[in-house]
């Protein structure tokens, strides 16, 4: 029987998932969907065979629906996952759970009280073939222990409206949540580095920025987040053990000798890069529902990642070593 | 709606395509199926919610079947392929579509005669990303007109009662509909190169073999076949332009620096090599029979390629260059 | 006419050096040497034809001698150095320059008050062929502005009595040298930061540390400096602009796949990795004396080395953010 | 004492090796030079301090010159050899050794004659690191026996008055010389195809060609010859054995990310692909010669490379399988 999921949010990003949901993942149908832009929405209900509903609230109270997922606008997340948990249905919420530590608390709080796990956060990057691989070396013990981190994030160019800000909280929250998750610990704590500035960042945007965080047994990370690369969606990640390194791989793309050079295409998009991991991680999320459990990012991930995201904000803009202060793992959410 | 599929043959590859179409692939279920070994086809219609069958004819002639998949023992396809086409069915034939050229012959003339195309054989490297971006090189001219193709199609360990027949028939004939496919054009000549035989090849079997062929505009191809390898499942293709070259990547494993050296997994099987690669040819051939026409290799290169084969197999038996007559293409099978 | 060189030091390094001048350069002739080790010094003087004198003041004030190499203990380097000034001979200086930036200091105002600068220290990184594109790409201005650099620099495992401190003073030094001549410009803070300490670091080593340094012009550096990375010697180096990166390559070494992987080989030790620059600093240097000038890094080039290893020791120490008090570059050298 | 080396032949590659033997090469003077283009001749004379001689035969007798380079037109390289031989001195001969085997046969028979071995040809390809590391690879056994070599030669645009022929006998020479160096064994057939031409190669030439070689214990070798590949100067190597491959890298360029692609350069030239091997060559020549032996490619190798390129015009020129006869290795060389 199929998981009849109801989607918030037909943006870009909830239109993608809904195709996702409907053509790449067995054993789910989008059945409801809700946007404030409902003439898009209309459409996305025709083209899809889905019912639209006005409101969001009205797509997790549908009967006929039995999982929503979340990809409205940030600051509307935490309403709609609270809404999802107190309807008792599982929640898929793309990342950030939302856009307050406090407001993620909330969640916490509120599914804890519910008793049951209900909610996914869309850190795909978990699902990615290359991270896995290298979470399955570093438990192996193949390399030592683990003394450092060294991340790359780049894209191509900004979106629309980025902020100096938004670099941390929307991009590198990435590197937040997969790292914790490779290394199975919590952060202690953060530093900014402000580099020169592109000349290429527009309307006062630092870009780029490192994050150097410290973990709790003494790892140390740097994350270089570079919104304007200019080149290409670059995401690289060596870690550093005490007898190896392991390393993601570039993309697999054709080789190509011409010109006086080797070469091959780096990916323009994220889209292109992680499309696969988008992939996995809705069949996984939508196998894991119906066996009735989450397997994936929880809501306490959520709240740390937000957690660790606020302290690097801080970091960033009083340029000092910050504290991380991770509230203690509630036994409900299991490591 | 989805599109009901019947399968015949169930031993390991049959059941990978069940659970494919199961569980990776959306739009499609598996509804019937039969096999000679009858236990494990109950067991695994069992586990599927499909029907068993006991002949596989009895699949053809189901009502609820609306297409066939048809992966039994070699020597049984072209039957098979044929009671489908009789029963005006789409079908998808893994390869080879049959043993004999006339065989071949037989159900290209079938297909013909009934009016309408219905039948693709499951040669999938068309459908891996890597060909297809090589594909898109050639066919944009960046590295102008072909000119030559160096190829190795490398297994760890050959499968049990392989033959030096089997070389070219059952492996190198991947290189044979792919190479044709790329290049868009017929062969025209083969011949076989027998190099000194690796001793741990066992019980006469001749390997590594090398292929040499020629197409009919005079693009020169050789094919490395080599089952025994010992190192790993490893498949290449260059191809060399008058102005560049374009190369099959190796897939994307993680990079490991330890113990004095970089290195990175080469993978055992062609199940990992080729996973993406089988889930987009089943996609694609779900969405084009649901609308009605055959997209992927048809009979006619099924035909194509096993001429080509028997070609290449006399060559071997020979030492000489062996002509290739390749009939010429029905206006039925568009190009 | 060759140049005749005198060596002071003739351990493994001074020994190399001696070699290198006798057989792989052309125009120079080692014909004089000391060592505090009398024994070893006869017979390396036997072996190359030079003649032992008892001190290295001698070698010096050799009349036979044009040019003085100094590869002895790292405290007696200043001594030396002076003393080569004194005589108004040219003289090549293994790095460190001095071991205290005072030290450095004197030699600087030494040689200007000579009136002619005769010094060059031995920061053979300047004549990598990889760190040289990486110059011409930089100055190019292919990759735009520099925004930021991360660098490796890993030895398999330490050399004898190797300290916390020396990671700086003796191996980063080298990074600090050549990035310091890549980007023309000098250095504005330190920071190190010290994860986690390999086990097999013995004896209270702190190791891996990071060191960060900012350039005056904001461009931000990270060094990761691991002396027991047990795989190999392993130098990286990747610079980050505006709009590209360009990176060091990895020395060519054969591909190999066999047992399931794809690897070469990473060298064990430095002096297989640097043998060229080594090489090319040593034909440089014999030339740029024979024309009567210094065209390699200078004293004062060793004296702002000294300077910025300081301020990262005691950043280590204090864990501070130390800013780098470079002193203003006399017009006597020239950028 | 520096080995006294006198010149023949002062065109590009003749100067080229002029400058070589002065600056990088220790232990030898170029004291003797001749040229039928007597002004550049002289030129070079002055520029290299060394004396110019209106004949090469006069070189040759000079009493100051120790030994001969020939870097004359190939017509000529035959007789100066023999003039060389006869007056006992040490000859370096650039390849071919002689324009016909006939030539090269009487050249084996003066030598024996002679009573002692005296000329090296001019192969550098055995003095590359690569080449080295993948014999020291095959003789180790860790590929087991040897099967397959693939092996590419392309240039980028052909020098002038390329012909067909010279695709043979002064370009895949080298490859006919080095895999019979990795091997340890003899030719025994080879066959030649002729791809599709590129429409870039002028006036009638055959290009690329694609020769294939068998060794007397059946290795099966495949050299594509591209002269006018358009993209770079590339050469490759991958040897097939039993258990595991090994292949010559690339040369280690600058890695590059912009312009939506990793990259590295291709060197557009053989001098800058070979540079080292050049340099290594020369110095082991150098060394070798002053002790009185010849380590380097023997003229029985010169002869066995001019005997197979010989029947590789043959098989170009038939279309057949062309049987290699290797005359019996005279006991007067060694292996």
């Amino acid at each position: 029987m199929d998981l009849r999921v109801g989607v918030i949010g037909t943006g870009a990003i909830g239109e993608d998932h809904i195709r996702r949901l409907t053509h790449t993942v067995t054993g789910a149908n989008v059945v409801a969907l809700s946007d404030i832009n409902v003439q898009n929405a209309r459409r996305i209900a025709d083209k899809y065979g889905a019912k639209f509903y006005a409101t969001g609230e009205e797509v997790i109270a549908a009967p006929e629906v039995d999982a929503i997922v979340i990809a409205s606008w940030d600051p509307t997340h935490a309403h709609y996952v609270l809404a999802g948990i107190k309807a008792g249905k599982f929640v898929f919420c793309e990342k950030p759970l939302a856009t307050s530590a406090n407001d993620c608390k909330n969640i916490v709080e509120a599914e804890i009280a519910g008793g049951k796990q209900l909610v996914q956060v869309g850190f795909m990057r978990r699902f990615d073939r290359g991270y896995r691989q290298i979470k399955a070396a570093i438990d192996s013990g193949r390399i030592g222990e683990v003394l450092m981190l060294h991340c790359m994030h780049r894209n191509r160019v900004p979106g629309p409206k980025h902020t100096t800000e938004m670099s941390i909280k929307n991009s590198v929250i990435h590197e937040i949540d997969v790292l914790r998750w490779l290394l199975g610990e919590d952060y202690k704590t953060a530093q900014v580095l402000l580099p020169k500035s592109s000349r290429l960042a527009e309307d006062g945007l630092r870009d780029p920025q490192i994050v150097l965080l410290e973990t709790q047994s003494g790892v140390r990370i740097d994350v270089e987040s570079f919104i304007n690369c200019q080149y290409g969606y670059d995401v690289q990640c060596e870690v550093v053990g005490e007898t190896g390194t392991v390393r993601l791989p570039d993309p697999a793309n054709m080789e190509v000798r011409s010109g006086g050079a080797f070469s091959y295409e780096i990916f323009p998009d994220w889209s292109d890069r992680f499309i696969e991991a988008y992939d996995t991680e809705f069949r996984e999320w939508v196998d894991a529902t119906k066996r009735g459990i989450v397997a994936g990012p929880s809501a306490w991930d959520g709240y740390v990642a937000c957690v660790t995201a606020d302290a690097c904000t801080e970091a960033r803009e009083t340029g000092a070593i910050v504290p991380i202060a991770i509230p203690r793992r509630p036994a409900f959410y299991k490591k």
